[in-house]
């Protein structure tokens, strides 16, 4: 059941009668179909009338028109205009290119252009090498999409992803410190993804892949890994496998487990799920259950290809069949990157006591955070990460390391040192810093919705 | 001849006694093998030594040394530390991504990102026309280049082109407000320039090519004017025309000359010659003289390639024959975009009455700023761009309109705008502000150089 969040915030002006009772009269007509308002504000003031700006989260279009004309049919009360923030805050684009250097007089002109660049130019073209010291590849990172997987929405192409890839690029800004351009390709197909991305790596650092459809996304990754110099990270894998794993270390620190002995069922084995499995298994976890759709993976099921032949090999030792449900039973962690409301109360009352619940599905996710938290005070914990899940934002582990890729092992460190909190602050290089950062960005908001 | 400029400004650091001379000993050192200082502080005193850095522009690696052994020689006096201004502007680059959106805490971030974004994204999907107003799209460019004809340098590669790029992105922003990215692509074939632009093309309203060799440069810019649905321009060619025509027209009505009675010589007929030509003759000269390599273009003389054969057919109406010298006696106004050091004061002393030499070989003039001055007084008023000539560095025309591509009537009303000084200056479209913004440049620019 979605409920009323700011990615759906609304602006409604409105006139009212100047009469004591208008705030609460308004205020009351939006509570009343289930608005949240969170600012309310006198715009004008006239002897015949009153003007309010009434800000208030809603669920979706339907939702907004009912607040709107709850309070359009109140007596004397007139709604002026409704504006959308979401739409506001897009307007003209989220991110802009500014220069570092100043550009204020001819002498500033002559070093920054020419012909003062002439030299670095030539110094670059002498050592190759000097272009990580002399350019903006250090610490630029292209954020590639072809579009056709993007959030839940699916493949609606590169023009409809870029609002996508301009708020990753201001995430790592704000949250890393590191310029990201949005690179959206117009084609889907796999050969010229990656020659375009080899065509444009001269600038980059980093190349971070978003938001490309399995199964194409893992033979991108794999070949530009083997083409290029630079480190190649896919998002919607290593991104989220190393925050969630992180976060269940910071989780089962608090519920006192050893991850050794606990079991885990990881619900959808695409992209996501896959790469979870394969970082939590460094992690001895006593046990991992994958689930799809079609239930418990395991070796005898005869509908596996080979990415879920090799987890159903490394995975559920006790060889289990059954549903999401069955493997339920006794599990003391689930973790969730597949469709909505696949169970309930019900469901988490057969797990293990002070379980951990991360229904990660996006938008929706696969419990209510309602009825998960029905067991908080039986002895359980459920806990899920905030939807929306801005978690696997791709904060964790892309960062331009001069290494010639990230491996399994970075993406280890990033995880631990996310489940560490900040033990180890002092000395970190730049890539340690990144994922301290995004840690602290991810502890601060575990600890908000702590349940 | 070249001379100290900023594109080659040191800063050394040096001990010396503490004497009452030593200011003026250090610095008339550095002038006497030529260095101009720009700025000279104290950093350190102590009772048996003060510390300074001189701050002075040189003319070359080999003159900065000159420079620095000077002073090493002096009595008592030690050179600490010589860093290079140029080196300095560029670490780590010269330009960055910044966000233009709040990221304060998670309502920012459910508003940016998601879940918010998905309805950004959604309404893109369902009506492409809001990519315009919903991202980056409507203000930003690519600059995009192959490396493959860098400033004067020629072919050093995508790489070492970059730190161009950076700051010709720095200037579209300082400028005209424009968001610029490079785009450096590691390939110099003609068919994949043109599909890796193609692709990336999602992202961006306007194309600036810049830097590419000709004769692809031509193709390239043709066939993606024909492919795409934005403006592509290239700077080289475009740019450079705009520019110098607005300059001319300037220039011109300072002498109170018709430019329908002037006669035109413009020497060097490559992709920057031949579309100053071009563009020249919409303000229809009195004549035109293309001079290349082997001298004045007549159709008769049997070496010319389809471009120079068309410009043949339109200028020269006497049909001279002979060298550059020849086709400046009685000039008006010479137009370089040739090579170094091709004619001298004897050449100008044969030109009209207030002529006009704009003199933009790239980084050494056609002659040189001295010999060009020496007939200032004798009725002459000689022009030169300064040098280095950022002037047309790609700050007109390429504006991301609606319109589908720039058009010559486009480049025409540019340099139009660029020569009517600030009389249009109310209620200016954003093309028009740019080339106002470009102009005001160009102007402040040239005034400060007039001879």
């Amino acid at each position: 059941m979605p409920v009323p969040g700011p990615g759906y915030s609304i602006t409604i002006r409105v006139e009212a009668p100047p009469s004591a009772s208008a705030a609460g009269d308004l205020t009351s007509a939006v509570g009343r179909v289930g608005g949240v308002i969170t600012a309310f504000d006198v715009v004008e003031s006239h002897v015949d009338r009153v003007v309010f700006d009434i800000t208030c989260n809603a669920m979706s279009a339907n939702h907004a028109k009912d607040i709107t004309d709850g309070l359009d049919a109140l007596p004397g009360v007139r709604v002026r205009k409704v504006s959308d923030r979401t739409f506001l805050v897009h307007l003209g684009g989220k991110i802009e290119v500014t220069s570092k250097v100043a550009l204020r007089n001819r002498d500033d002109l002559s070093r920054a252009y020419t012909p003062g660049v002439a030299r670095i130019c030539q110094a670059i073209a002498a050592n190759p090498e000097d272009a990580r010291r002399l350019t903006i590849k250090r610490n630029t990172v292209a954020v590639v999409t072809d579009g056709s997987a993007v959030l839940g929405l699916g493949n609606i192409g590169p023009a409809a992803a870029l609002p996508v890839m301009e708020g990753k690029a201001a995430l790592f800004k704000k949250f890393a410190g590191v310029d990201a351009w949005p690179v959206c390709l117009d084609t889907q197909d796999t050969e010229e993804i990656i020659r375009a991305v080899e065509l444009i790596a001269p600038v980059y650092g980093g190349i971070n892949l978003e938001d490309i459809a399995a199964p194409r996304c893992f033979e991108i990754e794999a070949r530009l890994r083997e083409k290029l110099d630079i480190p190649v990270f896919h998002d919607d894998q290593h991104g989220t496998a190393i925050v969630v794993v992180g976060a269940l270390r910071n989780a089962l620190r608090v519920v006192a487990k050893d991850i050794t002995k606990c079991k885990v069922v990881v619900c959808g084995v695409g992209a996501a799920g896959s790469a979870i499995i394969r970082l939590l298994q460094h992690q001895n976890p006593g046990d991992i259950l994958a689930v799809d759709i079609h239930g418990i993976v395991h070796p005898d099921r005869g509908d596996l290809d080979s990415n879920l032949e090799q987890i159903a090999a490394s995975t559920n030792a006790e060889r289990k069949a059954g549903t999401l449900h069955d493997a339920l039973v006794g599990a003391d962690v689930f973790i969730g990157v597949s469709a909505p409301n696949l169970f309930g109360a019900a469901q988490v009352a057969t797990m293990n006591s002070d379980a951990i619940v991360f229904a990660l599905a996006n938008p929706d996710p696969e419990i209510d955070p309602v009825e998960a938290q029905q067991h908080r005070h039986r002895g359980h914990r459920p806990q899920r990460l905030p939807e929306p899940d801005q978690q696997r934002a791709g904060l964790a582990g892309c960062v331009p390391r001069p290494a010639r890729r990230p491996r399994q092992h970075h993406h280890r460190r990033d995880a631990g040192v996310r489940g560490q909190r900040h033990r180890r602050r002092g000395g970190a290089g730049p890539a340690q810093r990144l994922v301290h950062r995004a840690e602290l960005f991810s502890t601060t908001r575990c600890r908000r919705r702590w349940l």
